[in-house]
Formats: structure tokens, sequence, C-alpha cells
């Protein structure tokens, strides 16, 4: 019973972090009868450049046969400047949509070993283990109407439209439940009841889900004192549920709190837990090429589709510890390097991990 | 030719700190010659309580004759059952809505005597100074339709519009240019431009105004870049001009960053600098009627009213002096209390900047 793998390292640093996680993922592979098939397409501007679209549907067709998909980062300069429906992030959203990847899990930890890369103060973020369940195929990024028009007097206007259904918010609010039931048992939802007719409905439907979960402490907060609260006292979250713009949001003011936002995999997951699974960071065109890309958040998205995908914890568990060890040894890329470690590049740090593996 | 101010104290902790701020703008009011005649009246919760609408017309007749308005602060569980469409917010969007206020300037200062109060690294935080344009009369927060429906299959759905037009975009990227231009002449624009129609109309205007203020180095960024930049260097910002969504999520954001947010005053202008002035933290029921609030931000609400609305620059830098000589004495409320501080109450605070006046 072999698995299929769509491997899709995409733009800018995504081909050389994906090398290592690659070669990460072929050592578990074997390590561990894992029996994983790995095949590779190209997502967002090098597809644009292979197919002249960003997703082709040649692609859409292998990662809907695939069991997971692994994908690098898209975008770039290089394509700021063609028809903005053919732009990498367009390739990235439509894949998210059509394989309905509507739970998006975004973890930020705090590496104890990496302490002192918080620009916050260490008694604030330390032990910081926060993970944010981001709604991610509905809302303001797919509501329709979205459209370009001209006022009577001749003005240009623009629209954009912000749906939820009742049956959208529940399955991500039971995503955002479940979570919390394996960890500590509290989910804060965010919205701005207080003026979106959307998060009125959202607040209702995650208050019924609620019943479900009496063991789960149930908050709910605006997204402007969310984004407070974060700053001044993160270590108050456990899990965050929100919608598809509050959870792009929060979700990177999140990881940038922990100061290492190389170190920080994602997940986007469809009804049945088959998934794509992403670094949090983008593709980095400034340092693309130069082989000192942090490869860490996308060894550590393998780990995790290890254990979303095919519940394989102890391989998953494996590679965390690999990488939990190279940390310890003082190995360090730059985005990541301090005082006392050793500056190392994206292969050597890949091989460090291989090695501990 | 007096000058009317509408004085709006509000709910929770508003009537309190407003006290204290009315105190301070008598004694400018004399010594300053401004001729400043003040009237009072509700707005949230105790315009519900008294007329049973969170903005009574009346009110806003009067808000529409002043010279200016200052306002304490809305909102509280008292109110939170009530029929969403009277609760104390509607008020406070009603009256931005009804006076055009829609340049609402909110500042993030730290203030050098409080810089331990932040949660980030002083190195990241010291000198501190942004300031925040967001639209506050457009975007989702009023348009329409903003609807709960039912979908075909019983489900319930619920919809908001995000419009923007050119004049809206406009007016307020020229609020943003403008204020560049009297600070450090950079300007970062921020909108979702990779997925949101109407941030890309939104790039594009301000784009053309740019053509008038060459003097200004813009730059654009995506609202969940902005997100992470706030918490990694904030101090790369100048001015930041934003939707409302989004101004109103990073506003409280970056006035965390300073930590003390009971210090953050904020504008909201129409296009006749006609204002709107009040603090940037909100009504904190939980300690209302305690006299432990900190009056500060409303008390320099009053210098930017004075500024702004007014051009009386004596003044307002007056109260500032003042303001900085109170926490150079060492006197703190408690939400900006530190070891060898003084710790005052909300009136001692007011009588403080008084006698410094
Ligand atoms: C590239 C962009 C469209 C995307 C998003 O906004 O979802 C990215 O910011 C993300 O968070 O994965
Ligand atoms: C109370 C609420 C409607 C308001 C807003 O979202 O604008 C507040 O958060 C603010 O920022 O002034």
């Amino acid at each position: 019973m072999s698995k299929q793998i769509l491997i899709l390292p995409g733009d800018g640093i995504g081909p050389e972090i994906m090398a290592e996680a690659v070669k990460v993922l072929e050592v578990a592979n074997s390590k561990f009868n894992l029996g994983f098939e790995l095949s590779f397409d190209d997502l967002g501007g090098a597809a644009y450049d292979r197919y002249g679209v960003p997703l082709a549907d040649e692609t859409l067709d292998r990662a809907r046969a695939a069991d997971a998909v692994l994908l690098g980062a898209v975008g770039g300069p290089k394509w700021d400047t063609i028809d903005p429906a053919l732009r990498p992030e367009r390739g990235l959203l439509k894949i998210r949509s059509e394989l309905g990847l509507f739970g998006n899990l975004r973890p930020a930890i705090l590496y104890p070993q990496l302490a002192q890369a918080s620009t916050l103060k260490p008694e604030v973020v330390s032990g910081l283990d926060i993970l944010i369940v981001r709604e991610l195929t509905g809302g303001i990024y797919f509501g329709k109407p979205r459209e370009r028009t001209t006022l009577e007097n001749g003005e240009r206007m623009a629209y954009d439209t912000l749906p939820y259904s009742e049956s959208e918010v529940r399955r991500i609010a039971k995503v955002g439940f479940d979570m919390a039931m394996v960890r500590n048992k509290k989910l804060c939802s965010v919205d701005k009841a207080n003026v979106l007719a959307s998060s009125q409905l959202w607040r209702e439907v995650v208050e019924e889900v609620a019943k479900d979960y009496p063991e789960v402490e149930l908050s709910h907060m605006y997204v402007d004192n969310a984004a407070m609260q974060l700053v001044r006292a993160p270590k108050q979250f456990d899990v965050i549920v929100t919608d598809n713009m509050f959870g792009d949001i929060l979700s990177d003011q999140a990881s940038m709190l922990t100061g290492s936002i190389g170190m920080l995999p994602s997940a986007s997951l469809d009804v049945n837990n088959k998934g794509m699974y992403e670094p949090c960071h983008g593709s980095a065109p400034d340092i693309a090429g130069q082989g000192i890309a942090n490869p860490l958040a996308t060894i550590l998205s393998v780990s995790m589709m290890l254990r979303y995908s095919f519940a394989q914890v102890a391989a998953a568990d494996a590679i965390e510890q690999a990488v939990s060890q190279v940390l310890d040894q003082g190995l360090r890329t730059g985005d990541i390097q301090s005082e006392g470690c050793r500056k190392v590049g994206t292969v050597e740090m890949g091989d460090a991990v291989v090695a501990a593996l």
C-alpha cells in the first residue's frame, strides 16, 4: 500500500529548502518503512514559467490523486508585474480551494534553544506554544462578488465580499475544539462581532459547537483585542480559531513573536485530514539561490505531515527530535544566528538533521 | 468668537477620566484665553440608558454644531445582551459616520519614562514613534449589503461587504502623505492587494496621490507582513496608512507595543479638520468606578484637539509638557506602575497635570 506524496518546491528559496526536506523525508521513509512514493511538480511562479498558469490542471489532478502535498513557498518580484489573475499567489489560493483544505493549523512555538531570537522579553514568551486554527477556503478570500466597477460620477470603485455559512463555521470550529482537546483545553475564538454580520454568525455557531465540548474552556475575543493580547501576554492563549483574513494576520503576528519564523511549519487539511504542508515563512526572494535559507520549517512540515495525514507518530517524533538535536549542537542558519553558535548553510543544516535522524 | 466643545464622557471609566481631562481643558482655556465653551451629553451605553439609543438625534445635532468633540470611551457588559443595533459601539460608529470623520490618527509613542512597560526588548522599541492613519468611515465597517440570510438547504449564512471608492482612498491617502510631510517623510501603505479587489484599487490610488508628494518615500506592505514587522522591527515605520479594518487591528497592536495604551490619544477628523478626540483605550468596565484609571490618554486627547482642530500649538505643547513633567515626578497610575514610582489614582494624576500646567 504505497502512499503518494506530491512535492511542490515553488519559488525563491522553495527549491533549496525543499531539497533538504526531501532528504529527511527519504531517510524517514526507509527507516520507518513508510512506503512513500514521491513525485514532483511546480506551483506559483515556477508553474507560470513552465505552464503559463500558477497552477496547471495536470498539477491539480496529481495533487488530488496524492495522499499528501508538501509545498515550499511561492512568489517573487519576477512575477509582480504579470496579470494579477496569473500571479503565484493565485496558484496557492486555488490549490487550497480546489482541494478543500479549509483547516489551516499554524503553530507558534518558541524553541527554548532560540529563546533570545524573539524581540519580546524572555519572561513574556518563554515556553510559548500557541496553535492558530485558521479557516482557509472561505470568507473574504473567496467571497463573490469581488469586483471593480465605475460609479455614475466616473469614479473607480472596488469591492470584496465576506461570506460565511453555518457549515463552514461549524467545521472549522470543530477543528479548533478537537485541537484544544489534545492540548490544554482552552479555545479562543476571534472575530469582530461588534461590527460584522459574518462574525455574529461565527460567534453563534462556535457557541453551538461548544456544547459538544464541555471540557474545553471557550472564550471570544475581538480581533483588535487579540492583536493587542498577542503582544501583551501571548501565553494566555492555547488554541485560537478564527476566519481566513484574521487568521492570516494573527498567525503571522504570532509566528513573529517567536523570533524564528524560519522554524514554523503549517498544515492545511481537508475533511478527511488529507493535507498540504508548508513552512509558515515565504519564498524570501532576497536570499534565494544563496544556500543560506533555513530548511527547518520545511523539515518540520514533513513531521507535521507524518503526524496529521499518516498518523506516523514515531517517525514524526523522530524528525522533531532530530531538529531539536541539531539546535542543541549549536547549528544555526543566518536567520536564527546567535553568539556562540555555529553558522551553517541550508545544505549543512539538512545534512545535520539527516545525521541526527 | 467662542468655540463650542461637546464633551461625551461615555461609559465605564469614561466619566472618571473625562472629569480630569475637563479640569485640564478648563485651566488651558483660561490660561491661553482659548474662549472655549463646554457642553455635555451622552454616547454609548449612557445614551442608551437615557435616550433609548446609543446616539440620540439631539446629541448628533449638538455634535454637528460643536467645533470639536471630546469623547471618553463607550461599552460595557451591562449592554452586551441588548439588541445589537442599539449597543454602545453602534453609537460610536454612527457619530463617526454622520460627522464624516474619515481620518483617524492613532499615534503609538513610547514615553522614555515608561520604556520598561513594553513587553518588547528596550532596543526594539526605545524611541518608538509611529503614526497610524486609519480610514474610519468606509470599508467593511459600513459596506452594504451586510446581511443574514438562509441558504436553500436551510443553513444560516451571513455576509459583509468591503467597498472602497477612488475618492475615499484618495482623501485618506492625502492625510497619510500630509502627516508624513510634517514627520519623517516615510509613508507605508498597508493593504492585501494580493487577494482583495478593494486593496488593488487602494494601492493604485495611493500611487497616484504619491505623485503630489515627491519628497515622501512611499512603500506598500501586505497586512500580514505589517503585523509581523510591527513585532520584528517597529521602528522601521514612520506613518502607516490603511483601511478601516486593518487600521483597527494594526493600531491596537502598535499601541500595545508601547506597553502603555493608557497614554495614547487619538483624533478622528473630517475634511475641514473638525474632529472628535478620544483615548485609544476602551471603557475598561473591570476597573470603572474605582478611581484608578489613567486619565493621561484623555488629557493628551485634549492636547491633540488643541493642535489639530484649533491650531493652538502653545497650549497643546504646554499640556504635553505638563504630562511629561508628572511622569518625570514619578507619578504613575496602576497600569503604568513600576518600581520606585509613586502610585496615584485618577484624580491625583489629573490634579498633578493641572498643577504642572
Ligand atoms: C500569499 C497569500 C495569498 C497567503 C494568504 O494570504 O493566505 C499567505 O499570506 C499565507 O498566509 O499563506
Ligand atoms: C468599538 C469598536 C466598534 C471600535 C472599532 O472597531 O472601530 C474600536 O475597536 C476602535 O478601534 O475604536
